[in-house]
Order: C-alpha cells, then sequence, then structure tokens
C-alpha cells in the first residue's frame, strides 16, 4: 500500500513523481452530467503553480492538464474521469547528491526504512509535486459543490511570526498579494519577514485557513466518520502540515462551557441558526448549517541552504549544504491543496449522506 | 452510514446508545494468538470509568466488560472478538425534558438535520458511553504493541488556562493525581481551578499528550494514509476534540527550517536517530523511530446549568437551565480514549506494512 | 482480517462461534426511520432453524434475537443496529475428538495452516451457526427493499440427482413441503433419495434458486463493481457454495448469440422490457428491470458417518468414522442465508446508486 | 461509483473508454523492489490483442503499454504504478447510428437507466477494451506470484457445445491453437463450428479453465472474504461471464459426500495432501495447498449481424442490424483476462494473510 487513494464514494487516486514522466489523478465516482472542461481545472492547477511571486521556487513549470477519459460531450459520464500532467523537465543531475544521504525534515530516510530504497530525485513520490493529482481532482469537487450552492474562501492567516488580525478581514486583498493573505499591511510585513529568511538561507512556515460557506446540514456520520475526523485526515494528508484547528480550535483548550457553546437562535425568516460559530460549522463531527472553518499549521520548508548534520546511508555523520534554489516557504502554493482537500472530504459526506433516511429511499425510488 | 467502523485491517465497530441495553464493540482482524483475557480490557475500562475523582460525573456506573466471541484456551483465534458491556441503569426519565429542545454545543440539532428524530436519551449515540466499544477495542491494540515493545504514556498537559510547564513532567505523579497530570502542583492548581467552574455552574477544556516510545520506523504509507493522517483522523473522531497537533504541532508555523528541522545522528550503538524531535516522530507522514508525540484540544463539557439560549424542535426561541449533575470537565477521562485511538491506528499501519517490500513477502513466503 | 463484515454502504458484521457465549450481528449503515422489531427478525431466523423437517439435525436449538441498539420508538435511529442470539446449549464434550484430526470437507485443516490452531468445537467460526447473524441482518435488508416494492422468492431447485422440472413451479408449494421445493412429486423423489442417503452413511447437495421481483434498474456499477460481481461473491461466501449462475448461467456457453440476446421491446404502458431474460436481470453488471434470478450449488454435507481417510495433527494418517447427528443435506436450511445475502447485495448497490446523476444531487440538495 | 478500483492491500484502479485517447490502470501496493518492465506487461497484452487468428475482429489495433510511474532503476518503488496505452484510432463515425437505439445484450440501456447518457462509441466503458488494465495490471501480479513459485494455466475448456474431454489434456497445445484449447482435435471441431456461426451471422460462447499450481496454504478469510468469494467476484466482474464453478463446480449438487470429500494423507515427503482435488483448491474458503481450479462460463458475443428487436432511446419498437465486424467468439481473449483477476485476487489474499498470526508479527518486527 501507498495509500495513494482518497475518499470512500468520490474516490481520488493520485499517481507520479517529482521527476517521472507525468503526474495525474484518477477520479473515480464523480456522479454523471457535470460540465466539465480542461479550463475548468487548469485554473485551479494555476493557483499552485511556482513562479507567482518572488517567494516561490524560480524553477521553470508548465503544468498544463489533459483530461484522457470520463467527459464526453463536455459532461461527465458516471466513468472514471483521467487526468494526467506531463513533466516537461527531469533534469535528475541536480539531484545525484542527495541520492547518499537523509535530507534533515524530508522523507529519505523513512522511504528507506519502509521501501529498502527510493527514488531521491525531487523527492520522489513525497514531491510536493504529488498535491498536482489533488487539486486537479479538488478542482472537479468543488465545481460540484458550487453548483449545489457552497462556496469556498482559503488563505494566509500568517507567515512565520506575522499574524493577520482577526478582525481585519478584507477578502478582495485575497487575490491582491502574492501570500494571498486578506490584509495588505499584513502581508507587506510578511513578505519583509521572507525577505529576511532568504538572505539568511532559511525558511518560514505559517497558517492557512479555510471558510466553507452556505453549507448544506446533516454532512458526516456521528462516530469515526465525523466530517470534523475526515478533515482532519485530509489536512494531516497534506506533507507539511502539523496541526489542524477547527472552529476555535486549540483556543476552546482553555474556555468555558459558558463562553464557547454556541446558542442556537432563529434568522430573520424563521430558520434555526447558532448565533456564534465557535464550533466551526459541526457538532457531534456533522455539519450544523453554519460556516467550516478550519485551519492548518504549516511547518517551514525543510530544504534550506544552511548547513545541516545528517548521516549517510551507509552510516557515516556528515554535514551538508543543500544546494539548489528553495522556496522560503510553500504556504502560499498549498492554499489550493488546503481547499481540494476540504472539498473532496466535503463530497463524500454530501453523498454519503444520501441515503440516512428511509424518507429519502422512498421519495429518490418511488414509482 | 454511521461510520461506526474504525480500520481497514484491525478493524473496529462499536455499537450502543447511552440508555440502550448494552454497548459493545467487534475487533475483526486481530490475530490468532494473543493471550487474552477479560482482566486485560477491562482495566482499561476503569480507567475511563467515572467517580474516580471528584470532578467526574457521581452517577454509580459499572461497566464490566464480557468476551462473547474470538478466544479459545485463552488466546485469540483469529476470528472476531465481540466484547459487551450492558448499561445497569436505564431511566429515561431525567432526559424527557430535552426531548423537545436543542441543548446548545451538543448533536442534538444535528442529529435530527441527518436522521430527521433522535434517541434522546442522555445523548443516545453521541453520548461519551460510546467510547466504552474504543477503549475495549483499545486495551487489546495496546496489549499486541506492548508485545512487541512499544509503551504508551498519556496525560493531561493543561486544564482551562493551567498549563503544566513542559520543562517539569514526573511520570510517577500521572497515575498519583486524580486529574492524570505530570506535576503535583500544577494538578492542584487545575483542581482549584475547576472548583470555581463548578460553583459558577461553568464548565472547563484542556488538552491531553500521548507519547509512544519505541516506535518501529517505517509505519505509515507516504500519501493519504500517512501515520500522522490516520493519527489526526482518529483523535478528530473522539467527541470534543477541536484541535490535532503532531511534535512541535502549532509552534512550526512560526518556527524556521534551521530549527524545526531535526538532524540526523548516530547513537552509541551507531543506529541512525534524529537528534531532536521536533517533527513528533514522522517524517513525509511515515514514522521514522523516534517517540510519537501528539497532543489534542478540548473543549469544554458543553453540559452546564447556567441558563442558554436555544430554540425547540418546532422552532420557538427558549431559554433552558438544564438539570442533572455534569462533569465540569471531561479531559481526565478521556485519556484512555486518545490512548486506544492512537493504539488502533499505530496496529493497523503496523500490518500494512508488511507487504512493503518484496524482500519481506520472499521471507514470509519461502518454501 | 477474519473478513466479517460484508457491503460498503449498508454494512454488517457477524461474529461469534459455534459453542462460544453467543453470536451475533451489527448492522451499520441502515436509514433512519425504518420500523424495526424482533419479530420481524425472529420471522427469517426460524427459516434457517434445524428440526423444520426429518432431514435435518435433530438437535435442539432455540435461537431467539434481541435487538441491543439502534431501535428507538420502534424504529431504526441510523445508528449500529447490534443483534445477539445467545448459544443455549454449549456442551463441548462431543467435540474433544475431532480436536487431534483434520475431518475431509471441513475447514480444519486450513484453519491451522492459517492461524496456527482452532477452535475445533462444532465448527468454530466455520460453523453453519455463523449464517445466524448473516439472516438476521438480511431480515433487516429484505424489509427495507420490500418496502421499496421488491420481492423475493428462493427455492430448493435440485437435491442431488432429483431436479423440478423448470416448466413445473407451483409458488405455494415452497412453504408447503420442508425440502421447500415448488413442487410436490418432486420434492416426494428428492425426499426418497435422502432417506437413501441417511440409511448409507451418506449425504446430498443440491441448488438453490433465488429470484428478485420489481427489480429497480440501475443498481451496480459497471465495471467492478457490478451486481452481478457483488451477488457472485455475496453467495460464494456461503459456506458449502460451489458454483454461481446467474440467469441461463452454464447453459449460455452452449448458447448462441441470436437466442441467448434479449430483445428490447414495450410493454402495455410503453415501458421499456426485454421481451426474454437470459440474462438474469443485469446487462453489463448493473440491473435492467427485469427480475433478478440466480443460482447456486450446494455440496454434499461433509459430516457422514462412513469411514473416512484422513492424518492428524502431528502428520499421522488414520481412518476415522466422526460421531454425532448430522444433517444428511443442508440445503433447505440454506434458503434463507442465500436470500438474505441476495438482499444485502441489493441494499447496497442501491445506496451506491443514488449519486449516480448530478440530476439527482440537485433534487436531493435543492434549497 | 463507478467502481473502478479492484482490491484490498494491492489495489487497482483502471479508467478509459473504448474510444477515449488512451486506457489505463494505477495499481497501488505494489511492494517496492519487484523488477519490472513494459516487456514484461506487454507479453500479457498481446495475449488479449485482435488479429491473432481469423475468429477475432481483424480491426487493426497496437496495443503498446508505457509505465508513467512508480519504477525507478528498473524495480518498483513502492508507489503507484501507472500504466497507460494510447488509443491510436479513434474512429467515432461508426458509432454514430448505435447512439439512438439499444443494442440487445449490450450494456447501452442500463448505462443509460444508471446516467441518463452514455458515450456510445464503442460500447465506451462498457467495451472490452476496459480489461487493457486488468491484464496489464495482471501481469504484474503475475510475476510478484512467479516470483513466489506459483504458476498459471488458463485456456478454452469449450467454444459452443464442443468441449474438450476432461481426459485429455495436452499443456503444449494450449499455445499451438488460435483457440487455445488443451486438445488439438478438439480445437479444429470447434473452429468449424466457430466457421458456421459466423456464416450464419450467429456468435458463440465457452468455457474458461485457470489452473494456480504451487499454492500457498492458509490465503483468504473464514466469511465474507473467502478466497472463493473474492475469485466469484473478480470473474464475475468481467463482462460476459454468466457462471462461475470451483473445482467440481456445478457437479457437486449432485454428488454425495463420499465421493464428493477429499480425504487427507501424506506425500512422500510426509506432508499433509489432499488424496483428490474435488474442492478446486480450499476448504471454508481458504487455500488448502491443492491446486486452485476455477471455470467461468462466457456468453456468445452480443455483437451479431442478424436482424434483431429493439427500441430507440425514445421509445419506439424498431429492427436492427448491427453493421460492424464482429469476433463470433470472445473466449479465446479472455483468457488473459481470466488469468489476470485470479492473480490480482490472490496477491490480495497474499498481504492479508501476512498479520493472521501473533508469531508472524513477532518474527517480522522483532528487535
Amino acid at each position: 500500500m501507498s495509500g495513494s487513494t482518497f475518499g470512500k464514494y468520490f474516490q481520488i487516486t493520485t499517481w507520479g513523481e517529482s521527476h517521472g514522466k507525468a503526474l495525474g489523478v484518477v477520479v473515480d465516482g464523480c456522479p454523471a452530467g457535470l460540465v466539465l472542461s480542461e479550463a475548468d481545472i487548469q485554473q485551479h492547477l494555476n493557483r499552485r503553480k511556482p513562479g507567482q511571486n518572488r517567494f516561490s521556487t524560480p524553477r521553470k513549470e508548465d503544468d498544463s492538464v489533459e483530461i484522457l477519459s470520463g467527459i464526453f460531450e463536455g459532461k461527465t459520464t458516471g466513468t472514471p474521469i483521467s487526468l494526467i500532467v506531463f513533466n516537461k523537465t527531469q533534469r535528475s543531475s541536480d539531484y545525484s547528491e542527495i541520492a547518499g544521504y537523509y535530507r534533515p525534515g524530508h522523507a529519505d530516510y523513512t522511504f528507506d526504512a519502509k521501501y529498502g530504497f527510493r527514488d531521491y530525485r525531487g523527492g520522489g513520490r513525497s514531491s510536493g509535486r504529488e498535491t498536482i493529482g489533488r487539486v486537479a481532482a479538488g478542482a472537479i469537487a468543488i465545481k460540484l459543490l458550487e453548483s449545489l450552492g457552497l462556496s469556498f474562501t482559503t488563505y494566509t492567516r500568517s507567515i512565520g511570526p506575522v499574524v493577520c488580525p482577526s478582525d481585519s478581514f478584507d477578502r478582495a486583498q485575497i487575490e491582491e498579494n502574492p501570500l494571498h493573505m486578506p490584509d495588505a499591511a499584513c502581508a507587506a510585513k510578511a513578505s519583509e519577514y521572507l525577505e529576511q529568511c532568504k538572505k539568511s538561507g532559511d525558511s518560514a512556515g505559517g497558517v492557512i485557513e479555510c471558510i466553507v460557506e452556505h453549507m448544506i446540514p446533516g454532512l458526516g456520520d456521528p462516530v469515526f466518520e465525523k466530517l470534523s475526523a475526515n478533515l482532519a485526515k485530509a489536512m494531516f494528508s497534506i506533507g507539511a502540515v502539523k496541526s489542524f484547528e477547527l472552529g476555535d480550535g486549540i483556543a476552546v483548550s482553555k474556555a468555558q462551557g459558558t463562553t464557547n457553546n454556541d446558542a442556537f437562535g432563529l434568522d430573520s425568516c424563521g430558520n434555526i441558526i447558532k448565533k456564534t460559530n465557535h464550533s466551526g460549522g459541526t457538532l457531534g463531527g456533522i455539519s450544523d448549517g453554519s460556516d467550516l472553518l478550519l485551519r492548518v499549521g504549516i511547518k517551514p520548508t525543510p530544504s534550506i541552504i544552511s548547513t545541516q548534520d545528517t548521516v549517510t546511508r551507509d552510516g557515516q555523520e556528515i554535514q551538508v549544504r543543500i544546494k539548489g534554489r528553495h522556496d522560503p516557504v510553500i504556504v502560499p502554493r498549498a492554499i489550493p491543496v488546503v481547499e481540494s482537500m476540504a472539498a473532496l472530504t466535503i463530497v463524500d459526506a454530501l453523498f454519503a449522506n444520501m441515503h440516512a433516511k428511509m424518507s429519502s429511499l422512498e421519495t429518490f425510488y418511488k414509482r
């Protein structure tokens, strides 16, 4: 098992290595009749494309997606959608040196421990390029959910110590600055911080937030298949994620019941709503109709040019300086990955919920 | 789907409601030949038993487990192990009032949204009593892992604002104080804080940490089935969990690569080790041989006696005071649940890893 | 893995051994709102009860089922339904002898090969009593499907060489004779044949047919999850089954396209129908709206009192005469098992089909 | 769900339509370290290539496989192996006519019933070309199993009424005649029969047998995941299969226990063996060390040029003559598909069996 399949009903299988011929994904379980073109997918892939700002790797890539199956006359047919992105440049020469030792903070050592050897070129399967398949599949999930009225907003909450104040949220700013922060001043400060990291051969982490509006209540199951639990898995399946929070998250451990409980009330149409949303959109693991609000903490890029201690494959202690041009931060490029994984998780819960009630079955299959 | 099955290879299915006849779990996939008795399981169930300290609910329970299948002559046979705990007291009268409205912070509203109605007695399936099945199954997973040399330590890191200092860790203290904190002075302070909560009709959250020592490297798969991702799901499947961290967790978002990367070195026997463990025991989602270190944030108990705003099932705004004796904190009782879910996740990864290499297959099946 | 879970959406997990304390099943994924009582389940368990006719084992059993969870105020709640049947008599003394050798035709040898040892009492987990869980769960699936208009007819087509002529089908006869054949004369002949088997210390096999009427078209997926493929697995998961056929089955290998193809036409209401049903109700693995027609071949009961060659666990060749009172045929008792497995398979396909089309999702989730 | 994934541990996902850009498969879970080249896979694809004999479709195809991922320096890396075969010729013009009506014996009607519309070009996803992915993946499974000592022999047992006598089995003949029968005279007769079918615009079915020698005992689980049950599903997932038998198969229903039971004995080395193999290699669903022997019945090709009754998509009764050059039989081409599905099923059981015993775990993970 390399565990490259995600989802139970809307099921995606990603494949490909950083320096292989191609990378891709097979999406199985997409309903028939969704209008879908390569452009729908390409726009999301472009969001994760490097070279969008000066803090992302200057390596020239051109990840253009091709649909190989599952579409007929512009619509999904219900059969597997195979998506492929060919690797344009496969220079392996840069990587010959790292074949012999374990880069700190990377999966080199654990791959050898598990499989006995590894494709060391560009991180192989553990490269960030693996997320191409996730984002391509996520684009379909997002389109499907948007057609049902849901909407996604994902942005950078913090870079290193520079945190956007929670009372300053300018949605329009998110696409205006290359760090995708909802606050221009904060983005400027973060930008300066990254400049310093770069100069000192260091890297930075950060926090991404994702908000899903117009959620449908009732999604997720009450025990192990909680919507929240599957979101946690989805987020922690992204390489550099080290923390996951829902709603108030880590802060609730210090809160009290009287303030943390979200009171119920009625909106102007008489619909039941929560007056606050400390819970982040689920109760008992099931969506409660409020916005879904999640947050992931991302570690600093492990690829740094500073000297580091490590060992060789044959057990010698050495010091290394890893060459190459590295992103000092991956947070902005991880935004579409976070959004994709959220969408994939929600679609799965959406399908599972359709047979929760006998009355639904009776309506659906009445003859 | 109510999603009551966890695990792919070592698979558990829990069942039962707070006020039903019984609760239980079926454990399918336990290898044959593990010595197992009811006492092995009961000792872990006792850890989650209420009434162990004055901050847990005084409701008298006696959760004694019975093994119904899967054991022959004191050993597991490889077939499903069915475990049952009968509910001794099933008084439903206390709950008639809450049938008509939605308790804030509980799953009442979302159950109705999903299923159309709910078993409102004691929270039904969303009761903390559902975790009986998890802990009973977890006891088997823990015993299996301990027989292979792994060991588990799980304790309370904080209660409300009272946080144990990270430089004070007295392992012996954990079982000495009813809050299971590794620092006596801190436990005393937390105890005072809870006393205040109780007086003011309020409740508290907290943080639980779990350390797994003597880990086997190579567990977990590199993409969606990362050990870390499955731990995240496992933890977020526990009712009141709102955050999950691995290793340095949320702090890494503010760290830099030079300090966050764990350098590799050699121990005195010449084995490869990480010199630090910021990563919390995984790299690329695969166990790296260091201790696994995880942390969950738990929300304040939603059951409080203070007056709260809510709505009735038929859409009237009301104010409620929920009667009954409630825990001001569930953190200490959730400790064995966290430990169980960690063990169940690791066992699954342990099995999956056995066919990662052709050389393993050749050794195993050589004739 | 002992592989005791069946189904992906409507998921059952059976547990228990022939001579354990109890046997049972957990049904997870039943929609909320199905009216369900113990009597609904008991009536199906009674169909598999021994002692109904003189060819089934005279061992007195009283398999009464108890519902332990998942029902509230007479209706399913959407949470797991745990069903239990306690073993009334657990005499193990009869079985001490067979502990030491491998009974021909039984799973004794393969259990030892797989697990290293076995619960030898009454066949342990490989006993026919394992099917109690299947029939109890199947009763729920059947009730659910009947509420949507489907209906099941399952009967004995042949016993040993005595085959009911295909042009003689008297539905009322099925419950009239203890062998459940749709032809009284044939049943009488089969009865005579079994009498001879019994006298000569031998046993007989037979064929069971199951017809599902008023099928919904569109169930099953086109590749690996064909309805037909899942029915094949379901049937072959029953202990003594050695062949499975759909529609004309084995006969199609000798047929020609001109006669085997089912022409399409219109019924009196103008609905599209197949004019014949050689296919047995699926095309390309998906239900076509015709009756589902399947057939399983069951081997002669391996427990016979005649002398047989075998070996002991420690590798000695011996001759054995297996004591005890054995059914000369299990076919009539397997009927409700076949019907249950068919129903469980169909329910699963029914749920999966609900998200096959975008238009279904739009109708379901429109706001 | 289109259910395009097979296997739980060694998991394959096929994709692609008859007239799309390409077809392929992703193989996830292959152990690291298997030597694998495109030639290993191509040789099996060539077995299913049309044009090998005059009874298969003369349409010129050139299915050459490309490995896109998962191999490094000639060996599998443990990560997903993506295999692709581009469709050389995608002429859709031939198929415009059949877009409007339902071909008898094909999946046209059921696809429309399920998905609302269909890719009608060449059968779309239900085309025999879907099996390209199965055979490509199967080639890997076969190579893996052969490296552990197992061997596969698959051949045509019968074509229409022409059945090879069971006492005439000339293994060398199988690759000598284009129908792959183990008896030259029989092959000649079958060839004549097909000539007649062709002349009369008709088609024929047949029976394929697969023998797996040097099986490992203990594979398969005792309840729902029986090796036999998964083989049944695997075989019935192949388009035209209408019957599945294991060992004596359908004949056991007429047999008696005294002759059907396989006695145990010792071979010349003192190993336990079955003296006969009526069971076909499993007992209680678990492999017993004897050869696995299975048999599938295949229906006559539904594509025939004779006039047939059918209906149009808009509900008009019509008569059709389906143009094009059709195979009068698909049996010989289905042989590698049957073999592939058998191998994929066995590999999965092989992996699952590795954690059946505590003693295996202890040996594997001892430190």
